[in-house]
């Protein structure tokens, strides 16, 4: 058993400053990872290894030997099997699709600049529809905590290496919750980016208006880290977005400047007679309110411009986003396709170019509401998934299970927020529990600073290890006030 | 002949200020509108004056007499007839659509509130679909300089009438260019907001993802000060917007804050044959590269991105959002419509919700593209329209007509660009000709000071009235400085 088990991004460095050679370490990992294990499609190879091992010499070599150069120098990191890595197979978890590329997805290229190491792809719902990890021809990903549990998906693969230790970090995706869903049921911090703050270049899409490339870690520091990383306006992403300088003091609270305190729970909120996730809901919620030090505030809300605005993605011609990603694909191998993904998908033909149009302005209108709502409340605090089901149960149901899973997490990327799943604690059967906190564009630090305090005031051991968590802190670069004059009256 | 005739604002608000009274003339003038007057689809009746009157009495007294609290006391105006104004029929130039409603669209109420009146509702291509002014039960409108010549549309009788100088200001509508063309082929001024910065709520849709409320006038002052009065943030409309504090100054040129100066032309200007809007074109720029004072600066470009996204809202499932907003009408009453107008409509259910996703996408692209193209250019400067064909061609050959007259504004709305359709001299054969200022948005201050220091340089006569135009002076309120500390990095 490798020493790197369980270790964070810190840990690593830590080794490497000790004088712990990537080559050692790495290939000691990568022949632990060889047996079965349905959370990998793919792995580094021999010779992928050497390359790979030649590359970060080469860079070491360019900045000098100095490693806050290479801010990532040899922290190996799975890579969900939908975003393209160089050298490796892109499968979306469909056989017949897959394809080999040489080209790295904007992200990839950036982690490895920074000195990062991809060491294999992962397991997924086909094509990134579901929030299950059920739907993969390479099997479904067993929860880490219980196997026969689900995982929770899309990103099934990266979590589950991630929980169980075997990587520090890993990429998902996340267009209906598919980063945040996997997170909450393996006690891992899971980062939903602002939409447009990481390139989707290089990667699959689902909704490609909605998606966004997603961070699993063990510690929000370690999220945080990767996040700066990989941070950044892409001229080759027609939906990547440049940060603003500055967001408007006349907006709503949860998307004006300042931190993340007074947060919007669910007036009633719904866990489909789950009652152990409802007992942890409320032991976490009790817990929350005593986060004096942080100044948090709970308010309770009825989310009904929310759920609603939840169903219009998952009801309504979005789906025809998923059909268009794989439209060419599809006519002539929709037999390859796993049943479920394939009959979701097949759903857009239901719709017209009007119902379209018409979604989109009713979009717009509950857009109104939410803004309303959350007029005075800096975010919102919710159950990352409101039922933990197993592997049994969903393959029995698998839609309605998986509609449930994203109670929480469907409306966010529709609504333009951000979003941080974090652990918060254990039901009493053993499985994690885990909350998410979101807020407006562009406020991914502020709940990262939030659920540092939350996680410092409630540590939980590091997803499925038994290594104890370690103080949450995140720095950043400060950024550079800007003045501006007013342009418009 | 009422005296009025020819006013600007700032005439009928000199007879006010020397005791003139809104009754008096406002009713010499209701008593020359009443001939036949294809631009009229109907006009303040009598009950209606003398309610409007009583109406703004009372305004008068709440502000005791103050007309400087009533910016647009007394001053008549015309409404395009898919735009709510209490006690009118909304026609949308579609009998069998009609109805009567006691509410005004916000711009209306607006407009109202700063003292001005409602004298008629204005023909129109129906449901706003054309730039011809010929689509309509109630008649072609002729052109104001010759009858057998296209208005223009669609806002083709709110153009006649303000050029004939019967109105200081009308209110037209914009998604293609309706606000645009027929300020061109009539010799006025025509403001096409920023998207979302007037409400388009009380507005017929024709794309209502697209739509602006657009103001014709004799002056660019006057239009300028029909803006002020009704831009504005409104909670009822979901794409109105709220001007943002300052514009990012790591955008392209096209969207940074600075005066409008460097100004991209096409390359290859396209005017399908029209051989005088070609000489008045050149003409025209020949005199804007003199504008020395201005600090002009002119740019070829290759309008390719331009063209190409033009050509996607013609011909792409955009075309969906106008039967999205007449679909309930249509599926009972398509034989009530316009022949052209139904079949340019029908073709919404050629496009399925994928290939409107595409579209979008594409979109998304070229947009990426066009910011490319505009990195180094404030501002661009093209012929409001190429051709001013005659009614009799356009009825031989109303589709291709139409998309050619389009070539200049078709691509403006969705590329998120405001502009100011300004005149520009004369054609050989006695047609005006017009250019057109277009600018990021929120820059549509900017693309007024550059139109009047033209208009200054070059002044026209009025519309097609004798009076001499007076100097262009725009003046606003200085908007108040605000100071952002940056919230991202």
């Amino acid at each position: 058993m490798p020493t790197t088990l369980g270790w964070t991004i810190t840990d690593w460095q830590q080794a490497y400053r000790e004088g712990a050679e990537p080559e050692a370490l790495i290939s000691k990992l990568l022949d632990y990872l060889k047996g079965d294990d349905s959370a990998w499609i793919s792995r580094l190879g021999a010779d992928g290894f050497h390359q790979a091992m030649a590359e970060l010499a080469d860079q070491l070599e360019i900045v000098d030997g100095d490693l806050e150069q290479l801010p990532l120098y040899g922290i190996p990191f799975a890579v969900k099997d939908n975003i393209d890595a160089s050298g490796f197979e892109t499968t979306a978890a469909c056989p017949a699709f897959a394809y080999t590329t040489q080209q790295d997805a904007t992200v990839v290229r950036k982690l490895k600049a920074a000195g990062a190491v991809v060491i294999g792809k992962t397991n997924l719902d086909q094509f990134a529809t579901g929030l299950v990890g059920t739907r993969s021809p390479y099997g479904a990903v067993p929860n880490s905590f219980n196997p026969k549990v689900i995982s929770g998906g899309s990103s099934s693969g990266s979590a589950s290496v991630v929980a169980r230790g075997l990587v520090p970090f890993a990429l998902g995706t996340d267009t209906a919750g598919s980063g945040r869903v996997p997170a909450g049921l393996n006690n891992l911090v899971g980062l939903k980016p602002t939409k447009g703050l990481f390139s989707i270049n290089g990667v699959v899409p689902a909704c490609r208006s909605l998606d966004c490339v997603s961070v699993f870690g063990l510690t929000i520091a370690d999220t945080a880290r990767v996040a700066e990383v990989m941070a950044g306006f892409d001229k080759a992403d027609a939906f990547s977005r440049k940060a603003p300088n500055a967001l408007p003091l006349d907006a709503p609270a949860i998307r004006r400047p300042g931190p993340v305190q007074r947060l919007a729970i669910p007036e009633q909120p719904e866990f489909f007679g789950d009652q152990q996730a409802e007992a942890a809901w409320n032991t976490a919620l009790s817990q929350w309110r005593q986060l004096d030090t942080a100044g948090v505030e709970l308010v309770p809300l009825d989310f009904s411009p929310l759920l609603e605005l939840a169903a219009l993605l998952y009801e309504g011609p979005w789906v025809a986003e998923r059909h268009a990603a794989v439209q060419g694909f599809m006519a002539d191998h929709a037999s390859d396709m796993n049943e479920t993904v394939r009959s979701i998908i097949s759903k857009a033909g239901n719709f017209t170019a009007t119902d379209t149009f018409n979604a989109q302005y009713r979009k717009e209108e509950l857009l109104r509401q939410i803004d309303t709502l959350l007029a005075e409340v800096d975010g919102l605090l919710v159950p990352t998934a409101p039922i933990a089901p197993t592997i049994e149960a969903v393959n029995a149901d698998p839609v309605a299970l998986n509609s449930q899973l994203g109670t929480y997490t469907n409306f966010v990327n529709l609504a333009d927020l951000c979003a941080l799943a974090v652990p918060a604690g254990f039901r009493d059967d053993g499985l994690p529990f885990g909350v998410t906190l979101i807020s407006g564009a562009w406020k991914d630090r502020e709940l990262q600073t939030l659920a540092s305090q939350w996680l410092n005031a409630h540590p939980t051991p590091l997803g499925a290890t038994d290594k104890a968590r370690p103080e949450e802190v995140v720095t950043y670069k400060p950024a550079v006030p800007t003045i501006q004059v007013a342009v418009v009256g």
